[in-house]
């Protein structure tokens, strides 16, 4: 993290002009006050730019945010937690359309300009019965803790509510950037059951906002891995209001490269807590290839290692399984010499040239790196210049046993 | 299985000229008497085929027996469990060529018709001081304990011991192929650590046995997923030495379709095993994808489930949640309308359309379905004509419990 940034509270209230709340509906349970549905929304239509989940089924509320977002500038966020609202056929569109429309007139905006995001159960249709009257209640609130109580409300099997804000001065004034975030299960390559809303007073085209949300997701969510499952739902989206009265941000402009690096040093923040805090993970691992012939090699082997269930088991047993490493390597599909493969835990050689290391770091040391909470795994392909990197987790029999029932009905 | 095919015990003594047997060397643990050491031979030299891992981190006595292969014909394997001689450098390739050299003395033939495999432990090398010595003994137990031992000691996690014997006519005479085999961890797509020997005393020619094997390799253990991982030490192996004096069987000549049938049917059988004893495994689950658009799409659709960490989660825990398969059907790769994606329990429709089956099967009768030990998902794309099927298991806690710490050093 640049040590430009401030990180200040305030999640997506901390930006001007933007507010937050949350109300319970008993979505995730009718007889508990849990909170389930919350609301974002600018003073103001806010320049908006969105990454949706690349999986090919996808949520009613994914299908509608796309189409309202291609037609206006939107002013809210409508989220609800505990049903996804997918797989649920033309009624559940139905759903979505109305939260949307409710939305709109209880703030007085047009329908167009709100985007609606659902995460929970699958398949079951919204009680929609039991959202649309609490949706009225949720710009009445405006405190500090009903914006805190915005980042409860979209929580599912998280276990902390997650937010951050970054500051950066951009042409001489104060620019904030605010996120709340939910992750859990199913965390993955290409986004996961993963939600991101983030806010920002800065003024900043159209097209450099969809530049930097493109390219700050491939360097954070897309970037991090739990289970290799991808949601139906996931969505990031950023809203820029340009309440800090900066001159506009365009492509290649002054302060486009501050912002972006602010961008994706907030999302990478969002993205390390939702591993951190994925079902019953322990351990929050770095895995880093240099060395590729190309970055696709590269990839490739960092995936591979990062979603091996043997090498994450390992971890979890405190275990420098460095075989079971390159094992994962080998089957990778990328094109690799043993023979040239150096692996490293915490900058420890463990192997080198394809072997154990043999002048060598002692197991103990090698134990030591894996028994911590944080660490890097190092693996050095000696046949080119390429690099990437992903983070991961540890594979945990708790995982499996939180995720044998959950539910009587899929969640997402 | 066709009913042609009388289904009897032998293992790879059924068929004539062959024999088996098994010592203790003390790799597994030098403390007790595990079998840990086999040697299968024919009478007369072979006609061989072999499959290797396709992973390019490679055992030596894979790189070694590929070598021998292409020089001669082989009539001997020799091999140990307890120790993969994975990851060992030129030491390792030294102590493969040893064990080749000496079984090869101890029978009177040239070290080239040797093959060598072995399973185990990665990264340490091998006690070759006390596998040496016993080898000369091996040719001398000849009794059918001994044959059976040797299925016992090629075992590394497996719960049970694996074999089977085909017969089937060929051009009035019978042919028999028998078959030892050990699966349990990492079984994946492309293989896993898996070893399978299989004898036959059929008369067929070099070319078309190979083909027979390859072509069955991919109907049986290509089509097998337990953790998705792939190991260096893969080997399939089918020596075939002309003992039932049946004609020859030449590229698709008379019997060449009995003889693959028949060949494809073992292989199915033993890969079968293999999932169904793997590591803490409690289900076998056939994965079944008809009307894709291509074959691909088919491959990348059943492959998907059938390694979704969330999904096999659900299957331990009687769940049957459609939700989770079509998350992997959507996020597979493959071109699919999720609109026209249906799901099957055994027959039982739970997803038509891509949404609850409405007029539908009920949860209690989707949950007895999912709590069988063993099942078929059947997904109907409904897009084309092409298909493709999949074997694989659930995923439980005790699995990763197992995989936690089982050694010091990794297996394979």
């Amino acid at each position: 993290m640049d040590s430009a940034f401030v990180i200040k509270t305030g999640g997506v209230c901390a930006a001007k002009g933007f507010r937050a709340s949350a109300v319970s509906c008993g979505i995730k349970d009718p007889s508990s006050s849990k909170l389930d549905l919350a609301l974002i929304w600018s003073n103001t239509p806010a320049i908006t730019a969105a990454v949706f989940t690349q999986n090919r089924v996808k949520a009613a509320p994914v299908q509608l945010s796309a189409n309202y977002l291609r037609a206006d500038d939107p002013q809210a966020i409508i989220v609800n937690s505990g049903n996804a609202n997918a797989c649920t056929g033309p009624v559940g569109m139905e759903h979505a359309r109305q939260m949307a429309d409710v939305t709109a007139k209880a703030l007085g905006i047009r329908r167009r300009q709100v985007l609606v995001a659902s995460t929970g159960i699958i398949g079951v249709p919204l009680p929609i019965e039991r959202i649309l009257p609490r949706i009225k209640e949720l710009p009445q609130l405006q405190g500090k803790k009903d914006c805190r109580q915005a980042a409860e409300a979209i929580m599912t099997s998280d276990t902390v509510a997650k937010s951050a804000v970054v500051e950066v001065e951009i042409g001489g004034k104060k620019v904030r950037l605010g996120a709340i975030a939910k992750g859990a299960g199913m965390i993955n390559p290409n986004m996961a059951t993963m939600l991101c809303f983030i806010t920002t007073d800065a003024c900043i085209s159209k097209t450099e906002l969809q530049r930097a949300t493109r390219e700050a997701t491939d360097l954070s969510f897309n970037r991090i891995t739990i289970d290799g499952d991808m949601s139906t739902n996931d969505t990031v989206v950023v809203m820029a209001n340009c309440r800090a009265e900066n001159r506009k941000i365009t492509a290649r402009g002054p302060g486009s490269r501050q912002f972006r690096d602010a961008l994706t040093a907030l999302m990478l923040k969002m993205a390390k807590k939702m591993v951190a805090d994925g079902e019953r993970v322990t351990k929050l691992v770095e895995v880093r290839v240099n060395g590729a012939a190309s970055q696709r090699d590269a990839e490739l082997v960092a995936r591979a290692v990062a979603n091996s269930s043997l090498v994450k088991c390992s971890w979890n047993g405190n275990d420098p399984n460095w075989g079971r490493i390159i094992h994962a390597v080998g089957y990778s599909g990328a094109k690799i010499k043993p023979e040239l493969v150096d692996i490293y835990l915490d900058g420890l050689c463990a192997t080198k040239h394809g072997i154990a290391n043999q002048n060598g770091t002692s197991f103990k040391e090698l134990e030591k790196v894996v028994t911590k909470r944080k660490f890097t795994v190092g693996i050095e392909l000696n046949q080119g210049r390429a690099e990437y990197h992903i983070y991961t987790s540890d594979l945990s029999p708790e995982y499996v046993d939180f995720n044998r029932r959950e539910y009587a009905v899929p969640q997402s």
